[in-house]
């Protein structure tokens, strides 16, 4: 094509950067993309195959210090950020201001701004500017907000665990068939890339292998993005998640009561019908449900469910790839709506 | 020394069986266990070493073929049965009436005999028996049953779901303190051990490796014993159990509401109090949960707990080797009960 | 496009076959292919969905039963086979005098017919036919046969080891470098797709976790095809499988004595000089060496190597993906090369 | 009993010191061992159970700062090393001298004092002590030098690999059967706690599982230990060592030439004589071979073999617990024959 998009990635030596690297290179709509390195954050690479060698043979992928200007001159339109929430606060402000259109996949504009405090932490020098930014960014989850995204020039890409939940939920709670006082547990078990790249004695082998460990009860920064986009209480949720002994993959498995006795045809009704029309969304049949390896390597989120005898206790099964549906294959996607291609364009 | 008890194993060719073989080779009261094989179950060996070389160089384990005279020549005085529960359901009442004492580590004893019928589709020959056995059978948690093991000549040992998420359950509900209406959910997550032996598309190494899977959702043998056990209605309770990627252990996560207010320490003294002089149960204090990683090979029930900061939604970790605690290990915890010994030998 | 290719693939239930599959659909030189099963093989099922759910969601995935005829009507032109050798050798004849092309992914036509006997036991009713077969096929390893590989009707697709260990020896034989007489060893490792899924005990989770184990030393049909393809006496190279607890992948380490002390430099130019042009061989710089994870889930075969400091001793490193440079994907590679496309057409 | 020996650890926190620590407790001959913490290594924690939670409920692990006079009024009579080499070097003559004997993990004083050099890179400011440290301590294998560990003070146990490869190939190499001119090759795979308990990028859980690498070929520390132990020019052995995805266990497959045409069962007996009377290695009969399942958790190194139709290639298969025969319970064989008990107490 005479001139496709030109995009950049910040913190492709990252697991979620890598993934988002490839699919970005394959994209049809899309010029090779901007490497971006942080000072240091790659040792004395030059290249992302050398950090990678599984990108090797596939001509060279250099790494840039980051320059706005720099962007500028080479015609990028789009960064994408993969690194850590603190860092995306602080050069977020600087990136819009500068013209480019942000996808921002850590945690830092994900939440209304009252909330960044309370779960992130964040001191801003600059409260306005942040407030503003908070409120005009997009929450990035193409099946709920895709009327918002298109327009965007702030998406924040959604949280793994987050979509694996808010997808499986929404359907039920906006049709209002959920016993919300009785509470909702969302038992969140996710593989280890899920946990960065970063060297800890939680992610050596030994600690991970032959085990399974549940961490973060009732404080797990996720939890915040799941009440704000299903509109629930703090108490109307429990959110539990479990680090797996796999490289990548999430299940979450759900737990509801319903407020009126239900069959299981409506329940697959209730879900099909919310996502007729959306490619990555797949809705299996009962007694089917879904498993880590189904989604693993695309984009789909797979949700089931197993409704009680009494029809009022449903448990729903979801899983997405981490690394794509909860990651880079989702900023891929929101880029697609964002320009107004197919969303499934790049991904299949 | 001069005579110990003499014990056989019917059934040592499956994964507990062996396990509870290796118990019995070296606890200090028992006499060499005898190793017994169903008609064709072993093929053609004739020595256990053949099918596990990880007991080669131990000397000979040879396999003989069921017999109640023989078994009463060579002096047995307890026989485990570590074979699928319709096999037990027509060995131990010959067993029995051939005076031997019994530890069965199926389902084939564990319920009351008109739950049996429900739960596992038995049907029998002889009904008066079957109903008479069940109801002189004894559930071998020692935890809880410990008074009634001892004279015991039928121990029905318990599932190993059942063990992790009875266990975690046990002290709160006797103690009053949960709201049993709003529901209890068990999200119970297994090694694939605790699937068995057979070869199936199910247990096959690429179906199981980086996967996940929720299974038998509201339909699990082992909720029948979890109810009766905890004397729950079956619409108090969802236990749902995954299949993890490894080979042993068990994490259940299990999610209670309080009908007060608590605090952490509350829990904590219940669970401590509850468990006082019971060797075989280890209470964490928050904030440290269990890991299957910890009891890996022990015969310890790890139990843990996080409380919501409305004191009122609980969060309970429970962990078990499914091969030890969950199976063969608590067998020999109730062979040491029934036989008067210190519940920690050859445990230990 | 107007018009496609039309292909067939008989045993798309398979893991080969699965991965085929997903590589046809996506080519974009191909119509949606044929998928056959062959009677019995798929059970009750009618779509390839229904036994790799991960397939769901893009669209029916039909499983019709072989007919001759019902191809011809369809219109296809290329059959992939993806059988046990014994029913590729009845089968290929006929598909052969139907007119179709072959590309057969099972050991049956790879060698010499005398060998053949040996190797596979093969007995034949029209010996004459499988001996002009076994002489006409051309042995699927396009970096070695490129040539012969355009006009073949019947392709032997290669065996995983086979690839993995031919392709980092040929090209140090074809530059009479190395010492034969002091004997070649090739010491490999797969992942247990490879042993293909039937369910076994060696198969089972509990088998291969956490566990090596070495199998069919001296004894592996695989070890026929490297030596037919490398021209080596059966005394010249020692071949050893060992299945590795991972899914998929393989690596062999090769050691080779050279009958003259060479420079590091002067291994590599061999290396890179052999595979120039060749887009599949990836020749890693030293001291870089393959790892199983580079090559998974792409067609390469990773290359790289140590010389001892005597400049005569050399290990060799070759990785590959069983299932696409070890199997389907070569299959594409040989396809693309019969019908005169890029090499790399639909493998990126 | 009365008083048994007393004894302590330094480095109780790592892999090999918690085992080593685990099989202490339960040595009948043992009073309960001092557990000693370099400052720093242990962060805040005072107890081992803080850091090994599966410890905990079997009684206090006190960490206590190492001092020789502290030590030497608790009466400890053996110290345990297992700490990096480098502190070996400079703790050993002090223990030595304080009267101590002692037992080293590390690879300090494995080798003879001029290949410590070449091999470690040792520098020492009082070379003269360490040439005599190095001279007098002894190799502890207790297959090969059981008749000098009795009267050691200095103790040496061997490395994980190097116990593999030594036990396989010294009963050909002392019959003088093995061509050692054309070389042999030593192809090994561990298990990830060999590579210690440090979080390093290349112990990230992400960077093993689903993966296997060679590393440090032609350069392994542990190539000089098999080569002095086995009197083998550098020459005559390739030895090259693979990180395995899973936590503990080495495999070794050896490659040798002999030097006549020998029957199965005469290197059968070969192993079996030179092992004869030795309690911690199992030889296997063809066709069955050692795997690495079949030895874990015990202290057996497990040796099995495959030999060419032509007698003269032989291909050896030896599996360790590299955490067992491989250090900690290597360490114990060594020290019950440094007491003069039996060399099977307190491993069983």
């Amino acid at each position: 094509m005479a001139s496709g998009l030109k995009t950049a990635v910040l913190g492709a030596t990252g697991y979620s950067g890598l993934e988002l690297t490839r699919l970005l290179l394959k994209h049809p709509r899309l010029e090779k993309p901007v490497l971006l390195s942080r000072s240091g954050e790659a040792g004395q690479s030059r290249d992302l195959a050398e950090i990678f060698p599984v990108l090797s043979g596939n001509g060279g992928f250099p790494l840039q210090a980051l320059s706005w200007t720099s962007l500028q001159h080479q015609g990028v339109g789009l960064l994408f950020l993969a690194v850590p929430h603190e860092v995306s606060r602080s050069l977020v402000p600087e990136a819009l201001a500068t013209g480019f259109r942000v996808i921002d996949l850590s945690g830092a504009w994900r939440l209304k701004e009252t909330q960044n405090q309370a779960v992130y932490g964040f001191q801003n020098n600059d409260p306005s500017t942040a407030a503003e930014l908070s409120a005009k960014s997009v929450y990035g989850l193409p099946e709920l907000n895709g009327d918002d995204i298109p327009s965007a020039t702030l998406v924040a890409n959604p949280g793994c665990y987050a979509t694996s939940v808010i997808l499986a939920l929404a359907p039920l709670l906006r049709a209002g068939v959920v016993d919300r006082g009785r509470g909702i547990i969302a038992d969140a078990k996710s593989g280890v890339s899920g946990a960065g790249k970063e060297p800890t004695a939680r992610t050596h082998f030994v600690s991970v292998a032959d085990n399974l460990s549940a961490y973060a009860v009732f404080g797990h920064r996720h939890t915040g993005e799941i009440l704000e986009q299903l509109r629930l209480n703090p108490d109307e949720l429990i959110f539990t998640p479990h680090l797996l002994p796999i490289p990548r993959g999430i299940l979450s498995t759900i737990y509801v009561h319903l407020n009126r006795a239900m069959l299981g045809r409506e329940i697959e009704s209730c879900l099909r019908e919310f996502y007729a029309g959306k490619p990555w969304v797949r809705v299996f049949a009962t007694p089917q449900l879904p498993q880590i390896q189904f989604s693993l390597h695309t984009n789909f989120c797979d949700l089931g469910f197993c409704l009680a005898d009494d029809g009022r206790r449903l448990v729903l099964v979801s899983c997405v790839d981490n690394l794509l549906k909860g990651a880079a294959g989702q900023a891929i996607q929101n880029m697609n709506l964002m320009y107004g291609w197919d969303e499934v364009e790049g991904l299949q």
